[in-house]
């Protein structure tokens, strides 16, 4: 968000008509709290890698309303003491999150965040425009490098992104195990890794592909990549990528790899890896790009598809097929009183009040089990079915740890946020200790998530006490 | 793209060590032509709308390489010389267009470039991601308007748009026929409309549902609607709606509407229609929200739901179930010489040269065919199956228009671009002359898209050319 000129007005129209209404009505300094959670995992999948937080909490730390902002708000009618009000705003409130590049659940608080209301609200769009999709790329990202194990996996998304949320995928694509991008922008804010071959336009431009080759060889001889299927991707491209690399090698230098773009990867990667080992070019890798997601990378080497590195775009950038996660931002107290949100459904009814988030972990690492608490809890040995109180699991024999960790108190950062790296590294540590029956892509085992006896009652008497009403 | 500081890395990395290429193989002033088209209309539909043209004609025009870009690209080992060059990078060359908010179909060119070979290639990644988006999202909005008929539609999705892409998907979704957003980034950007009701978070910060909507009213009595599924929608929500209602009756002002955001919305608001009526509130109109899209929309006018006002969310503003527009950017001329890329799909052979667009309707406006010619061609009188040779079509009984007209000429505009309310309503228009045939959801009609003969010609020449090699 750093790459908004200003972000105050970044947000639904009716945090503002609400946050004017919480001025007037003297609630500007009642204290609410806000979670940050969701219903389902995205992809089908058995987990969300959750990404977003740097970002997020560097916008929320710099939000001001700046003349223009302030300027326009008055144009479409907003009042002389609530803009007054606003020319001052500052987040001075507390944020308690877990780390990014976290592994989460459905249900779990990930993000709470504890402010004079108005602040909590207006910064509700915000957050949840930063978090739902940054975490979904993550996600995504993650699925496709369990796809590709240790194989290179490169994000070239940003034509077929949307629209400017293009620079947010490459970076959210980074925490999930993208390890270079095309994404200039991106990789210039983060510092990170650059990579790319050439279009078939190059190709094109020149009288041959031979010469196209050759020349792209001469301009970077030590990092090309020949794209091979503009013309026949066998009986062409290959056979001139073998002169080239050959040429190269005389020279002192090596051709990195081809790409191929088009056709039936399975079959022309096979057929290309035969023919570069018969011209002895074995050390060169196979690249291939077009449509690519878990689903088609996992098939590719399951058929044993000679492939070095996948180059991945659209689907990964945009998170096909689920356009956006589900995530939701519900207040849980309001001027101290523990709240939820009523509703046909039970599963939309939330948790009320501040909590705290254990999770569980076997001897060897693995996860086994998350619990939410109250925040006063501060240990957890049994837990319940957030639905079915006649369900619950003993905790005591695992090791445990707190998730929620203050990342911001009274509007000044109390800790360090990852960096992309580190949060990349992080949460290839934390997806580690996920067995493999959560991360497979078909029907993955449910994880287990449990709330304390104490949150079960709370919870139960403020649906009773509303049934009352 | 104005949001972003400086669009000059907007781009893809191969973009630029292509045009390094270029420019060291003295190449930088030999002409390109590239042409923007795609292949699939998006949600198995009959059309796209075409948006996104002033934004991207704005940033090409605004390119510039600045002092950090350059610092940069050094850093990454670009070379002196053609940093040098990047300094002084200027648009100049020559762009033809449809209009924004034009009905576009599979294969025609909708957006020709002409220019330097390093300047067509280096704005590729920035058309290819501004034209794609906003196409998508436009088209997406124009079957929410298509199922919704002349009911009002709101754009509320924000908080789960892909990241700053929220801010082009709400202006794509006016000129696809949106009338006003929750957007407030947007909205300022571009003078749109704004609107908003409240959140559930407003009511349950105050004692009871009754207080909540009183406050709302008392600080907004002629702008208000109410949400009423807090607690219970026909026992608490419409009935507390009812007493504002009359409340505001009394002072001389009127409530709005009443939201539905959950539950099932044929069946609520058939009842609260009925509670509105007895109580005399004929005039509050209903609105609802929670996962709509095009075919949820229809369904609930098939069903006589009696709605008034869609807030439409995620499914707008992420083009679910699509994510991205495929549309591709393919050289088709260079140094003079009509160029094609060759494929394993016929489908995938791209027309050579400079080329326009002719577009056949018949007496009543209704758009019936679009052919494809050369562009020193100045009329079409039949037209061919692009891939099936034998089939063609009269043409000579239709009146025609030529759709692609020249937007930049050497680097300055010449003509004014249509502002978000033009396309609007210029797509209007256009959409009113697609028979329903091509409009319909499923299984639409195929418009006729065909080439000239000369065309033709001049594709299965170079076909063969290549062939023979």
């Amino acid at each position: 968000m750093s790459f908004l000129r200003n972000a105050a007005l970044y947000t639904d129209f009716y945090e503002l008509t609400m946050a004017q209404g919480y001025f007037y009505d003297g609630k500007s300094s009642e204290e609410a709290v806000f979670d940050y959670f969701y219903r389902e995992n995205p992809f089908k999948g058995g987990y969300a890698l959750f990404a977003g937080l740097n970002d997020l909490i560097d916008t929320i730390l710099h939000l001001r309303f700046d003349k223009e902002d302030i300027e326009f708000l008055k144009e479409r009618g907003f009042r002389p003491e609530f803009l007054e009000f606003l020319k001052g705003f500052r987040f001075t409130g507390t944020i308690r999150s877990v780390k990014e590049g976290e592994v989460v659940f459905p249900f779990i608080p990930i993000v709470e965040v504890q402010a004079p209301i108005i602040q909590a609200q207006l910064i509700e769009t915000l957050l949840l425009n930063i978090l739902n999709f940054s975490s979904l790329i993550a996600t995504k990202a993650s699925r496709m490098r369990y796809a590709a194990g240790n194989r290179t996996l490169l994000d070239f998304g940003l034509r077929r992104s949307q629209g400017l949320g293009g620079i947010q995928a490459t970076l959210a694509s980074f925490v999930g195990g993208i390890e270079a991008t095309s994404n200039v922008y991106a990789a210039r804010e983060r510092n990170l890794r650059l990579s790319g071959t050439m279009a078939h336009s190059w190709i094109q431009s020149f009288p041959s592909e031979l010469e196209a080759f050759m020349a792209y060889a001469h301009h970077y001889p030590n990092q090309t990549t020949l794209l091979v299927d503009t013309y026949d991707t066998l009986k062409s491209g290959v056979p001139n990528a073998i002169i080239v690399g050959k040429h190269l090698e005389k020279i002192g230098a090596s051709l990195s790899a081809i790409r191929i773009d088009s056709g039936d990867l399975a079959y022309l990667s096979r057929r290309a890896r035969i023919q570069l080992d018969e011209a002895g070019l074995n050390k060169v890798k196979i690249a291939v790009s077009n449509q690519l997601d878990e689903y088609i990378i996992k098939s590719l080497l399951d058929q044993g598809a000679p492939i070095d590195i996948f180059g991945v775009g659209t689907r990964l950038v945009t998170g096909h097929d689920e356009s956006a996660l589900d995530g939701v931002y519900k207040m849980s107290k309001f001027a101290k009183q523990p709240k939820i949100k009523i509703s046909e459904n039970i599963v939309k009814v939330n948790f009320p009040d501040l909590k705290n988030v254990f999770r569980f972990s076997r001897e060897n690492g693995e996860f086994q089990a998350d619990a939410i608490s109250l925040e006063k809890e501060k240990s957890v040995v049994k837990m319940y079915h957030p639905y079915f109180p006649e369900k619950n699991m003993e905790l005591s024999t695992f090791s445990t740890e707190q998730l929620l960790q203050p990342v911001v108190k009274n509007g000044q950062l109390v800790r360090t946020l990852n960096t992309i790296e580190e949060a990349s590294n992080y949460a290839k540590s934390r997806l580690a200790c996920l067995s493999s029956e959560y991360r497979r892509f078909e029907y993955p085992h449910q994880y287990k998530v449990g709330i304390s006896k104490r949150l079960q009652n709370l919870q139960r008497k403020l649906i009773d006490s509303h049934r009352m009403k």
